[in-house]
């Protein structure tokens, strides 16, 4: 907590010197615990200048996705207010899983700076490469029916789809259900677990992969046809803590206007980010395939989608694929 | 395996001698062999007479709901084919999901003799006694959306009513959403829990609690008000053992009629079992309380109750109560 402060000090300084004194007084510390912890922020990337009678000051910062780095982005609101790190892990979801069945509260965060075992929709695997991407999991708690709960993806999309937007400038479209295209190539995703009763939920899991600083040699050839990162598209890195912040307030906002208001807003958001609405597409299933327009999404999240014999089927599950005609 | 399939040998001869020989030829096992199990069998209650040149025979077994003991019962289906036996668990919900996530198969049971955290509803607490009634955790692997999991519940209590019918020649009816009445008494709760994503089941793991041969003073008189037994309202015990293979029949004989036609059928069985349906009722949730007369339920297992404006409202989740009009 000490370390994180007296980062937090260091940034609101934005390049100026803060004095030994200064910081003493204002975390109620010894001259001697500083340098303990200024020689940590070093060890984690830090670079700082210490200077006899000015003082210290942040020179930059590292690209982590460390509690401290990214608190400096939280902002205002609860989310991420709780951050587990760590280095490398299996698999975040894992993680946030065994955090949520020992009472974490709403808002809790796990970070990690690589997945080994990262997981997509329906058990398939996500590459989570060291430094390269948001790899996070979200514990929401909602007083929603089951039945409500694929509401939760959708709404989490639009929140990518808006950081994204806001960090990079760059177009990020939502493609049903839960990936986030970028001039077409699969950029951000989204898993949606649950821990629950047929009637309730206890906790939702939200995993949340974004691709940020991969560079192109970064993907294999088949890969890179159909994903990409907000650096090969935008020619420039961005600081992963940054993008974590973004997010988190982007859904805390939606989260309690979809938890005052309904789904309402949400849908309408959705649909103006939806890439596939409107478009002719194939929902294939482990029962099938379906080819049709793609019409919308009830209030429920379910895709609705019209075949060539004007009947409309409701998709909960499927992948959508955009046949070449 | 070699002790239940020698359980299964005395288990057929019902009461008649089998010999050495024979035991040992049809199990491909020595003597010594089969000594060995015989004491370990009468270590577990079953009394097994021994008789020179005439062999063993089986006098009495325990009311146990061990792997052995159970898998008498469960007849041909493929339910119960896996048992993990617990003498005294914390919960058997707690065992199942652990086994669900190392991947078990559908079917797999948990049945525990004791409950030291048995968990019902809503977070609520479970009496398990040691001894006295069936605590059980089954493992489900549906394809079916998330929005359909409610069907599961109702589908259990149908089973669950039709079992203790059949074993018991008590009328079992069914209160919305998973208790089940004995005289208006609840006499056996369900459980259904999820590992889920928002658009796909992983595992269902059903906890399902009957009161089997709980005498009178096994309850406080605050419980005895609301809550019964087989053996208390019918004036005899049942073998824990078969209520548990009866059941798993019928939960898998539904079961599999629900994943090829659909909810139609378990919808009417449920009806008709209903104890609410068209009665005045209150819904009380954290939300507030809603009092009305129960129509029915919908596809989804929704009831819906119709207050006195005419108003239907759609309960997802709730406590019924019958006020005393």
């Amino acid at each position: 907590m000490m370390k994180e402060a007296l980062l937090h000090m260091l940034t609101e300084q934005e390049g100026k010197f803060v004095s030994g004194q200064e910081i003493s007084n204002r975390l109620d510390c010894s001259r001697t615990a500083i340098w303990k912890h200024i020689s940590e922020l070093r060890k984690n990337g830090y670079t700082i200048e210490a200077v006899q009678k000015r003082g210290y000051r942040l020179i930059t910062s590292p690209d982590a996705v460390t509690a401290e780095e990214v608190s400096l982005y939280t902002g205002d609101g609860t989310f991420g207010k709780k951050i587990t790190y760590r280095e490398s892990v299996n698999s975040t979801q894992e993680v946030a899983h065994a955090l949520a069945r020992d009472g974490a509260v709403e808002g809790s965060i796990v970070l990690a700076d690589e997945q080994t075992g990262g997981r997509g929709r329906l058990g398939r695997a996500w590459q989570s490469p060291k430094g390269t991407g948001v790899w996070m999991s979200l514990i929401l708690k909602p007083n929603i029916p089951l039945q409500k709960a694929p509401q939760l993806t959708l709404l989490i999309a639009v929140a990518v789809s808006k950081a994204i937007e806001k960090v990079s400038g760059l177009e990020a479209a939502i493609k049903w259900p839960n990936d986030i295209l970028i001039s077409g190539k699969k950029s951000a995703g989204i898993l949606t677990e649950l821990q629950a009763e047929a009637d309730s939920i206890h906790s939702v899991i939200v995993g949340i992969g974004i691709n940020v600083n991969q560079e192109r040699q970064h993907f294999s050839d088949e890969i890179a046809e159909i994903a990409t990162s907000l650096a090969i598209e935008s020619g420039q890195n961005f600081k992963r803590a940054e993008v974590v912040g973004v997010l988190l307030q982007e859904i805390e906002t939606l989260y309690h206007q979809y938890l005052e208001n309904g789904f309402g807003v949400i849908k309408l958001l959705w649909e103006s980010r939806a890439f596939s609405l409107g478009k002719r597409i194939t929902a294939r299933s482990v029962t099938g395939a379906i080819t049709g327009y793609a019409k919308g999404i009830t209030e429920e999240g379910v895709l609705l989608l019209e075949d060539d014999h004007g009947v409309v089927h409701s998709i909960y599950s499927a992948d959508i694929e955009f046949p070449s005609t």
